[in-house]
């Protein structure tokens, strides 16, 4: 079986695109050496082969199931989970003095990428875990953490996020699940929730559900809703799981794909008392709740980007196994037929592949390490780190989600029949990469969530940083060759898009709210063209700035960057000229359709 | 459940976009009457929602098992197989005297079409029976038509095409079935056939093979192959099935979708010797089978398409019923969420659907009606008929397969999470046409027939034809109005798209065929294009003539025409100027990556 990701292009992109050595001089992470994170990459890359990667289609083909009212998952479920444990990830990144080692973030998701590229299923347990403990970490009480998100970090017991309900899945504004307050300060929690990740199994000892709900009587719209900790099993004194907390599973949800990941409907409050503790302050829980959204976000969108790694890998190592016809112009039927990767067509299916997942990867990772400058870089800079990623947010979010479906189909197109068989893992990954524009806020969400707030907030200081960043890359690149295509390529986007934007919303007042937000898809298609020509370029500088002192596999590693970014410039980036168009033209001819119309 | 095809629109396509009431002016159709074209529909429309569409998930779920040595179906498919033969559909578009009604190609696929619609998997069994028929009519001796073909047209036996093998699959050429004479003028056929849809199974009596083989000691390459009629068991001397042929099944194909129809590994002369007989001449067997692959091109962009109808209906109907969310601008948390088809994303997620689907439809209409036309209309027209359908063939085929699998997403995308599961279609429809960009010539080979034989094959004259026919339309469409957008984006896409493939076929001696094949993805998708800009255009121009005079619902279906040409025009249509950039500049950006780069 092929690998699943690249290790030299996650190097590349951690040490030769980010300067992720450099970290080692912030006081957080002045322990460690470059060296510390290539060796928690190498756990990772061998926890995940051995742990996750060969039961991904035992996941895939025995869905979590309910026997006795239990879920019941494949036993590799539970080996890999204690591997995950055991190799310290759940706490990786926190505090030495937490049981961690203080990772960065950026590091930290460069090893979980492993877990979902080698098992996208199961890695959706620790992921959901991790960021509800990052959650508590940051909104919780010293004494809620110690109880709620220490045996988190011990992977112990697992995390939800229980946001939607039937009624209200992308309008959580409507929730109405309901908290009413107990005698001794907590809360019981009665409604339902649906499409929950993890919401019930046997993993582990107790689950810890983050739980949106509206109280009793309080306000309409989303400053009524505040979170809760609401555990499966309630706590005893000692904080070892006790009696049932009546939170009930109502049924599992049957995926197309993604089905290493239990996904439930839980009613709260069945057969006795749902029992929950307010975090932080009522009204809060909106804005709590998408501090974990926006990490999950991320986390999304690099998911998208290793299962788009790992069809890459497979259709590459098929399409130079597999012979079949001749070049164009060779006319002997004697001669033996040549490995599918001679042929044009499929080269440029491979070349898409690559340029949409690297892409994707550099995306991902900027991001990550923008958290990281967040938190540990210079403080002068944080303000505008802070929306510049989250103007990136919905991008790097959507762009792979969507992109990777299509590198995923080409895929599936290289290995032809056999790709549409379930004797290859493509049509898997094309199975459970659907799952990405949906969940964790759907694509149009996203699209509104960029348009109507991202490029506005701070009088759009958002996309101003980013276009300063992107105009220093291109500056820096002047004196490099081979970037010709590309560097024109994104100057020229990075001029029209912004232009056209800004178009649009300087009309806002006269057009009102709907007929502007009638182009979040064309803004958040375009944008997402940019910046992924953005990561290109960086991309292409880094390797034409290595390639004169390069030797052997390194030469044609940093050739193939190049090129890939020639193919990104020439066939993809073009594609943004049509949402120019249409958001300088304002265009509403989807609005304008009647209902009745179709 | 909602219906899988509109048929407003299916009547709207054949009797206003096209003149198919017309066609019972011709010699052969003298005694049909436009309600008998109606009446036909129906019958389908009947047979297909009784028998065919409540069966279809069934089908997906229980996929074709092997139960000893046989091949096991849901009993649900023999009924439907049953329905389907006593409504006549095996023989319906054959002469009279071989028990058919003489039905227009046209109204035949019109018919067929809702089959497709219901149940992609069940339907294959038909297609590939009449398509098999259609082949022997042409090219079989009447007394191979007696004992082989009749029992097709009588639903009594079934056909499948024998194509690839395990190591010759987009590459026939490389075939290595063998035929050696027998001395009463059969064959003995010896090989493995990989990828044979309907290849085993108990449906029916028996099973007729077309088979490629290659005579023994005859020439290498593709004028060595000859066509074989092969049957499971062979024939007694009063024509019934009696000995096993030897053809013996090796193996299931476990697929991502199409699961109705059974896919199989098969071994001839296995445990025993396989005869076959020829058809026609040796040395034609490639060239036959283009006959019965034509056909089945365009039966497969016609079931691309009734995929893309039934995923449409579906997600509109979700989309008109569920509630989320409230219109930009409106802040009352108390008011109710409206239904999402008031979502302008929405809307635009269902108008890419409304323009993919009926815009391929009307495509696929007018490629039978070309058929028609080709065997039965104005004789001096016939030759220009034959090269237009020639190059048409190729996008029929591939538009539709590539395009609906964005609507299927588009589908899934409307209905969030809820699309995302097994409890509704969507989900399956998108598994089953991820195959139709494979099988029957993948997208790749269909691309380099369009650019390397279709486009320059009589002088290119197909080309021109099909720019005379869509000048005429334009002009006739210049006294309507609505049509600015659908008429500018139209002309424009004809002046610039055959004007970039002719600086690309100019250039052809220079490039060498590898760099001009290299473009044959842009042609494609290109020219795929124009063709369905043109298809918006000739279904605007009905709806812009038809609707002065129209009332109630027929005004917002022709006012819903000209708002999904529109769409076409301004949103899918701009979409192919980055294919007549990279072909006028012969961009080989893809065919330069060195294999060892990647």
């Amino acid at each position: 079986m092929p690998p699943v990701l690249s290790r030299r292009d996650l190097n590349f992109q951690l040490f030769e695109v980010l300067d992720t050595a450099a970290l080692t001089a912030r006081a957080r992470f002045s322990s460690h050496t470059r060296e510390d994170y290539e060796a928690v990459l190498t756990l990772a890359l061998d926890v995940a082969e051995r742990h996750f990667a060969p039961y991904a289609r035992e996941a895939d083909e025995h869905e979590p199931t309910l026997r006795e009212g239990r879920v019941v998952l494949p036993l590799s479920a539970q080996a890999a989970m204690q591997a995950f444990r055991e190799a310290g990830f759940f706490s990786a990144h926190h505090d030495e003095e937490l049981g961690g080692l203080a990772l960065p973030w950026v590091v930290m998701q460069a090893a979980m990428a492993h877990f979902q590229a080698a098992n996208i299923g199961y890695s959706g347990y620790p992921f959901l875990t991790i960021g509800n403990a990052n959650l508590q970490r940051q909104f919780a009480s010293p004494e809620q953490q110690r109880r709620y998100m220490m045996p988190l970090l011990e992977g112990r017991w697992f995390g939800t996020m229980a946001l939607s309900e039937p009624q209200a899945g992308s309008g959580l504004a409507d929730i109405s699940t309901t908290a009413t307050p107990r005698p001794d300060g907590t809360y019981a929690i009665r409604g339902t929730k649906m499409w929950i990740s993890g919401g019930e199994h046997e993993l582990t000892e107790n689950i810890v559900h983050l739980v949106l709900a509206r109280m009793a009587g309080g306000e309409a719209g989303v400053r009524g809703i505040s979170l809760f900790l609401v555990p499966r099993f309630r706590l005893r004194q000692d904080g070892s799981p006790g009696e049932t907390n009546h939170v009930v599973l109502a049924g599992l949800n049957h995926k197309l794909g993604y089905r290493g990941t239990v996904n439930t409907l839980l009613n709260f409050g069945e057969g006795g008392e749902t029992v929950g503790e307010l975090v932080g302050a009522p009204g809060q829980g909106l804005a709590q709740m998408f501090h974990m959204m926006n990490e999950a976000r991320i986390g999304v969108g690099l998911g998208a980007v290793m299962l788009g790694s790992a069809g890459y890998q497979h259709s590459l190592a098929y399409a130079r196994e597999r012979r079949q016809g001749r070049r164009p112009g060779a006319r002997d039927p004697l001669s033996p037929p040549v490995p599918i990767i001679e042929h044009a067509d499929v080269r440029r299916l491979l070349l898409r592949q690559k340029a949409t997942v690297e892409g994707g990867l550099a995306l991902g990772l900027y991001a990550c390490a923008l958290v990281d400058d967040l938190h540990t870089g210079p403080q002068e800079a944080r303000a505008d780190t802070g929306l510049l990623l989250d103007l990136l947010t919905p991008i790097v979010k959507s762009w792979p989600s969507r992109h990777v479906q299509a590198a995923l189909s080409d895929a599936i197109q290289v290995m032809g029949g056999a790709g549409y068989t379930r004797d290859f893992p493509v049509e898997m990954y094309y199975r459970d990469n659907r799952l990405n524009p949906i969940h964790e806020g759907t694509e149009g969400i996203q699209a509104a969530d960029l348009l109507g707030r991202k490029l506005t907030q701070a009088g759009g200081r958002g996309l101003s940083v980013l276009l300063t960043r992107l105009e220093a890359d291109l500056a820096a690149s002047e004196p490099l060759t081979g970037l010709d295509e590309i560097r024109s390529g994104v100057r020229g986007a990075a001029q029209a898009g912004p232009a056209a934007l800004g178009a649009l919303l300087a009309r806002a007042a006269d057009l009102g709210p709907e007929r502007v937000l009638a182009g979040a898809h064309s803004a958040l298609e375009l944008l997402g063209g940019v910046v992924l020509g953005w990561m290109w370029l960086r991309q292409a500088a880094a390797a034409a700035r290595a390639l004169p002192t390069a030797r052997g596999e390194d030469t044609a590693f940093y050739q193939g960057k190049l090129q890939a970014a020639r193919f990104f410039a020439l066939h993809e980036l073009p594609r943004i000229r049509v949402h120019i168009e249409l958001l300088a033209a304002a265009d509403t001819t989807a609005l304008d359709m009647s209902p009745e119309w179709f």
